[in-house]
């Protein structure tokens, strides 16, 4: 392994990076951090991906023109958490205007080096006053070790702050810092749903490649878990790279270096996936998804998808029912075209159907399967070399 | 209005129809109705539609072999309740093939003038003995007056039979009968979920316009209700016409009878589809969704498919809590271009959004919307001439 874990690690572990949460009355009873500031000593680099939603929120649409302009100088990301600033209109993109140049303004920095990202309740406009106060507060109290506070600030209704941080051994002599942080959960209260992801990393690495690295591990990770079906107005993934560790920037997608940075970034972007996933299962079940040998790619993730917001498979499982029906038709809801004739399902060990004709199985060892706090469904299609791995979870505790 | 309610009537009201339905302990505990045949004296025109899933049930295979043969002189149709006779491979068809032909040779009608549905548990075998004796009773047991016993014995977990019958009044002196029985229900227990629906008539007409009209009532129907957005393996919609009342058949689509006919068809889907949301919903709550001055057909459906669909948006109607981000989500999750600028959301008479901007409104009143057994939602984007209603419930009593 060319990557570590640094156990006490946060997103202001890496070189020249300044982190802190600071509370402002945004959300709960106002005693809770909920305005977070993460900001780096050296112009970044910078790569984002965004919510596909046809009702962006404010802050994204504002990130997206400041992206437009400036990938490569990029200093600083407010948080704000209890506000979502989507459906307001043009008052919100005022609103994240101000913010971002309230930003600038204290750290005295450009204005379009400043980001910034909004979650919490849709509809409802930031209450600037305490937006105000809490900037300046934020920018006062930036520490190296403030990052943990950051990120507890920008979490909703998760039940725990989502960090991980790699030390990442480029060759020898040359080491990174990888940090990322997440927020996310089940829409049980469907109105703080969004998903948030910082990462942080004094690499040095042309913002193309930095582009290309994050949407591989995007592709392998966040969009490889479902809570329910739904995305938020506000999703945004985010890497900051400020090139403070030693060495030249890596330029070639097809060296060594580049290939250590990216399965670095893949595992801590699963990891981070994965830890939202868990935290939306709070008592409920964990739910994988393995679609085998399909014909290719689009097929295997087309019914892997449809498997994973099946509402009938989750019933089935938050149930602990031993039946597989629900699995076999989101398999065939699927609209992908399969051979009928050669599935095989599973449901961990056991193999329920093969070549489209039920097996006999033991209903005691099924049920006892169900009843597991995780439970594995393995859709071999027998039709080509194409596989996909996908999670979800049951989201009632029924 | 040119047809109205037939208040006692039920599926072999249409003159030359006969119905039943027996217990052959397929199942429960074995002592209810579980299998259900209706059968015309007369040879009938048939149309249908089916499932589009992958995993289609051995019934539909059977079914689609059986009508690319012969829509035009169809005599019965068998269904059972307790086994779907899905997941069931090769030899599951010829169970299916089975049963169509003792069906044929007790009613001494030709093999491919009966067609069989069934819905029920996913992967298990239909006890054939049972049904061997089930089917010898049902065919002794035929009657006019039988509608009510077949339309108890199609259900599954419905908490009760879906019916209803229409007189229609085709010229002076033309009165022909129009009745319809169907079954479906939430996924709460996810074996269970298959849509099944019968369409009765005297009423003569040319094949493909039969076809043509079922059409067109299924896409204004049933494709219009969603419990919880997925399909079983044996979704079926079958017409049967035996051309038993007077007069010449329906040969022309532009007729005034066609038109007649048709509105018929419409309404009496329409009521049947309503019928299955209502029960699904049990003690929930029905949620009208309402997608009005789309720019075109396909995006107002696009729009309305994702709102019914939106696990975030029943959470918040099942809670009754008084929010409408869940319902903008799920508006730009619909990936329609639609634009934000001009986007309305109304909750019954509160207009929430307008602009693309919050409007002031009274949480109170917003609360009580939320707490009534029926929501409606109004999506209207301000940009051309096109509108859909969808219908969808809260299927977790929570």
């Amino acid at each position: 392994m060319s990557y570590t874990i640094f156990e006490d690690g946060h997103i202001s572990s890496p070189t020249d990076f300044r982190a802190t949460g600071v509370s402002c009355g945004l959300k709960g009873g106002g005693k809770q951090r909920d305005l977070a500031l993460v900001y780096s000593l050296k112009p970044c680099r910078v790569a984002a991906m965004f919510t596909s939603s046809l009702t962006k929120a404010a802050p994204v649409f504002l990130d997206q023109a400041i992206l437009s302009r400036n990938r490569e100088t990029m200093r600083a990301v407010l948080i704000n958490a209890g506000q979502a600033n989507a459906g307001t209109g043009q008052a919100g993109l005022a609103d994240a205007v101000e913010c971002a140049k309230l930003v600038a303004d204290e750290l005295e920095v450009q204005r379009d080096a400043v980001l910034v990202m909004s979650t919490g309740i849709i509809g409802v406009p930031l209450p600037m006053h305490r937006m105000r106060d809490g900037i300046k507060r934020a920018v006062s109290e930036l520490d190296s070790g403030g990052g943990r506070r950051a990120a507890v600030a920008i979490l909703t209704n998760d039940s725990k702050p989502k960090e991980r941080v790699f030390r990442v051994q480029l060759r020898e002599g040359r080491r990174i810092t990888l940090a990322g942080m997440a927020k996310g959960t089940r829409m049980i209260h469907p109105r703080l749903g969004t998903l948030l992801c910082l990462v942080t990393t004094d690499l040095a690495i042309e913002q193309r490649l930095l582009a290309r690295a994050l949407q591989q591990s995007v592709e392998r990770s966040f969009n490889r878990i479902s809570i329910d079906g739904d995305q938020s107005p506000n999703d945004t993934v985010l890497v900051m790279a400020n090139g403070a560790a030693d060495g030249p920037p890596i330029s070639d997608a097809t060296s060594w270096e580049y290939g250590v940075w990216q399965e670095a970034l893949d595992a801590l972007l699963a990891d981070l996936s994965q830890q939202i996933v868990r935290d939306a299962a709070g008592s409920g079940k964990i739910i994988q998804v393995i679609v085998r040998n399909a014909a290719n790619e689009e097929a295997a993730r087309r019914i892997a998808e449809r498997v994973v917001t099946s509402a009938s498979l989750r019933a089935a499982i938050a149930r602990s029912e031993p039946n597989w029906g629900a699995l076999l038709a989101a398999v065939g809801a699927s609209g992908v075209e399969l051979r009928p004739e050669l599935l095989e399902l599973r449901i961990g060990n056991i193999s329920v159907l093969q070549e489209g004709t039920p097996r006999p199985y033991d209903e005691q060892v099924l049920r006892q399967l169900f009843n597991n706090p995780e439970i594995e469904c393995i859709i071999d299609l027998h039709q080509g070399p194409a596989m996909i791995t996908m999670w979800t979870c049951t989201w009632h505790d029924d």
